[in-house]
């Protein structure tokens, strides 16, 4: 890791994931070029389009990090293909993407114009079943059975997830529980299983694979806990996306969870009245908001991203040796990056 | 096969399959109850509503009749999960309905009312990427890599053929080439794996893959002209769905194109004034067909397809042992059945 002064942990982290993320950003435009070498120009453009947008490429950094700290070494990581398995997982996250925006109906997606908004519903469909497919067809060949069993439990579970947060949406009395689960389902276990697929490929004991999903599982949950407060307390300019767009739709997400909880009689009705009506929720946005401040929903919310990250980075101390020190550190200084993005 | 004086010869195929497709519905039924065990009510509601619909189930058939052909005993069948790897394809073309049904908003499928109608855009889009995922994992394990290669090579190949068709849909000079490539790409590639992987399940030669794999082409090229021969001529209370529906959106299919490239001036003028006007194009559609009529596009269409069919057959004849006598009766009675099947 680069050191310097000057430098913030967040400009330390670029500094040190910059030349993974370049090695990954060159894979996908290899694969993606090779898999579509035939296709119509238009599905190449769409793909370009939604691929390459200024991604963090979180999850492939994961894939090649599990790899690495369990004792691979570079020659090895080129040998056995690691960043070409690892893209599976942006393309996986991708597809996603693709898939939300069109059932969202979201016109923006990081301040450009979203693939569906850009494209249409059938680009946005079908563009997102390619990547889809060639992301399964990269873990099945790369990663083996085991992987691609990892993979699609993971896609299968965030559908589900999906399923769970639509039914969450109509249930005003949700639990922190509920929303735990669907967060596991939704976000957590895709990233869990980024490390736990590294890990496999990496030759990782079962006792490192299960430190590996563990982690996982706590950045995804922490990573998830911002992404829902951001949706309150981001910067549109930062984050490219509309800020309030949860609390319009309905949707229950832990701050606003925590503040029902706790609010007075009184308050609690008042949220309820801006939430069920939904001529009310534009308008009462901003006094949702000031409720949901009031009773402290944002920063329970922090606190609880901020232990669970905490949670997640102890998990990883089984890995003691020097080789995985630099790993380490990277590992860690992202969980800290999650916590602290702003967008 | 049963053999009957009085039995049609589709009454006949169908006794023939009848017990193969028991055993895929039970395949289905047994995989899809364990892949959603744990999943959201509404999930396993949507998954069961739409796969389980009165299909043909043509796609895992022509699975265990290529591994059967090749030699698969009974035994072997059941050991090599044969069927489980075959509804993999079901699943597949399950989640391709869910999602065009989404991007041509249709109401109603197989006389029932769509995914899309009955749950709704976002269940319709998130179970199909749920049986697409299941897909490529049961292939995946089952199949091999091999396996998996083909079944992902021939999904890309379906979306990409969708663009092509979306192009082609603003292109009124389209070739009948152009039409030949676009349905290469969405119907018959995937028909054509269903054949090649239940080949390679089989223990194929070289050889033999080849020729299912032709089959596999033209059995898909000659399904996909009686498809858009039914969607001039079928008639609703029998293929459920409403016809006249590619006219309707100004789709190229082959009748079309050629009535097109035979008729005198004035009537090229007249359908094409019918088809790029789209307050004509509802009207309009009796006049179309009537114009189709006139320069034998639907007897031209048709003659194709037999055409292929009788070539797609052909190319069974290296099968002579006695062991494929009753495989290769079946592959040709589906031949002869894609092509006089009402729905």
């Amino acid at each position: 890791m680069k050191e310097g002064v000057k430098d913030t942990p967040k400009e330390q982290l670029m500094a040190a994931i910059a030349p993974e993320v370049a090695k990954i950003e060159q894979a996908m435009h290899q694969d993606l070029n090779r898999a579509s070498i035939d296709a119509d120009p238009l599905l190449r453009e769409v793909l370009e389009y939604g691929v390459f947008n200024g991604g963090k490429r979180l999850r492939p950094l994961l894939v090649v990090l599990a790899a690495r700290i369990c004792g691979l070494t570079e020659e090895k990581i080129r040998y056995k293909s690691i960043y070409k398995l690892a893209i599976a997982f942006e393309y996986l996250h991708g597809a996603t993407l693709f898939h939300d925006d069109v059932i969202d109906r979201a016109d923006l997606r990081r301040g450009k114009p979203s693939v569906n908004k850009q494209f249409g519903t059938i680009a946005a469909i079908l563009g997102g079943d390619f990547l889809h497919s060639r992301s399964m067809f990269l873990v099945g060949t790369l990663g083996g059975t085991a992987a691609l069993k990892i993979f699609c439990n993971a896609t299968n579970s965030m559908v589900d997830g999906e399923f769970l947060q639509l039914r969450n949406a109509q249930n005003y009395n949700l639990s922190e529980d509920d929303y735990f689960e669907a967060v596991k389902g939704k976000t957590a276990l895709l990233i869990a299983a980024t490390c736990e697929v590294g890990a496999l490929a990496g030759g990782a004991t079962k006792l490192q694979q299960q430190a590996l999903a563990e982690y996982g599982i706590s950045l995804g949950t922490a990573f998830q806990i911002v992404d829902d407060l951001l949706d309150y307390q981001g910067e549109s300019a930062k984050t490219g996306k509309a800020v309030g767009n949860d609390f319009q739709e309905g949707k229950m997400t832990l701050p606003l969870i925590i503040a029902l909880g706790r609010a007075s009689l009184e308050d609690r009705e008042r949220i309820l009245y801006l939430l069920e009506n939904e001529s009310e929720r534009h308008a009462g946005f901003n006094e949702a908001r000031g409720l949901i401040e009031k009773y402290d929903g944002f920063t329970i919310s922090r606190n609880k991203a901020e232990s669970i990250v905490t949670e997640a980075v102890a998990g990883l101390e089984i890995f003691s040796d020097e080789e995985s020190k630099s790993s380490l550190a990277v590992l860690k200084a992202l969980a800290g990056y999650v916590l602290a993005r702003k967008k």
